[in-house]
């Protein structure tokens, strides 16, 4: 490996955010899955869960492009929602997803310099009521068109560029988060698959 | 036309934004081409450009799906760049794409308060040098990613709200911004397309 590369890796890594993770619970499309870890990549997160419970588990995250995010994310595979959970919680106190309700808040309201987990669910019925039952909240991105939907990854990415800013803000990628032992191991992956 | 639905285009009226654009240039998937449009009709934007000087002409947006946002946009399709720019300077003094350079502004830097057009490119040569010859400046999204590159509708939702967020701040959806001729042109064709 160059050192220029070894500079790259080391440069992404110090700015890996521990504490705002995506869940993806029953996700169809592989565009829609393959978009949004470049987008969870582009703003630092390094751990995903993926959640199946109504579709069969994902083979692969669009692994024909050499330039695929999967690679370069932590993927958490469940097909059950309490396992989910129960890992999730170990590592996020509150867990949003983007069901519409009446107690909806707005994606500007919630507080990204706190750990986040945020739900994003299936491209036609939205998240489940399991899940729902499951989490903290609701959140919406507010709209003011004829419309008033957006596709899955776009949400994902306006709320994932949102919490980018006000960590951004809150000088959260100034500073190395990963702890020791996990950016220790996640040089060794990384400088072995591309060395 | 029930009063229900009359008041559901006048509330979408009220807060559409002429000093807010978007200009396509030779966008060719038109999956990017309908999602970009979602996401303008989902910040209040009226008026867009399609520039093709590369590919041939677009003859639908879409159109398939009845909640099409691209009937409740104005969408002037150009195949010269000077005469698209003729009539963006019209109401934009600040055009900026996202070709990437060194003298590059973030986009967190853009003043949204004032009228702006923004400039997505082809999805693999990007902004042309045409183009960026006629424009203000380049902006980019941030990332601290391996990957560095965003898909073009991930791109232009990020952006654009980002400008909602700045436009709401600064109290730009509280009152009606179109003009009363443009206001009244719209209120008719959505009444009589939508009665």
């Amino acid at each position: 490996m160059t050192s220029e590369r070894e500079q790259r890796l080391k440069n992404v890594l110090d700015k890996r955010q521990q504490d705002l993770t995506v869940v993806l619970e029953n996700v169809f499309d592989p565009h829609n899955i393959s978009a949004v870890m470049r987008t969870c990549d582009a703003v630092g997160i390094q751990e995903i869960f993926v959640l199946n419970t109504k579709i069969s588990r994902h083979k692969k995250w669009g692994a024909r492009s050499s330039s695929s995010a999967a690679k370069w994310l932590t993927i958490h595979q469940h097909t059950d929602a309490h396992s989910c959970f129960v890992e999730l919680r170990k590592k996020f106190p509150l867990i949003l997803t983007t069901h519409l309700s009446s107690s909806a808040v707005s994606l500007y309201e919630i507080n990204f310099s706190n750990p986040v987990a945020l739900v994003f669910g299936n491209e036609h019925d939205g998240v489940s009521e399991e899940i729902r039952a499951l989490a903290d909240g609701n959140f919406i991105i507010p709209q003011v068109g004829m419309i008033r939907s957006l596709n899955i990854s776009v949400a994902c990415a306006v709320s994932l560029y949102e919490a980018f800013r006000q960590k951004k803000a809150a000088h959260h990628y100034d500073h190395v988060k990963l702890g020791v032992e996990d950016y220790s191991t996640l040089w060794k992956d990384w400088s072995l698959n591309n060395g």
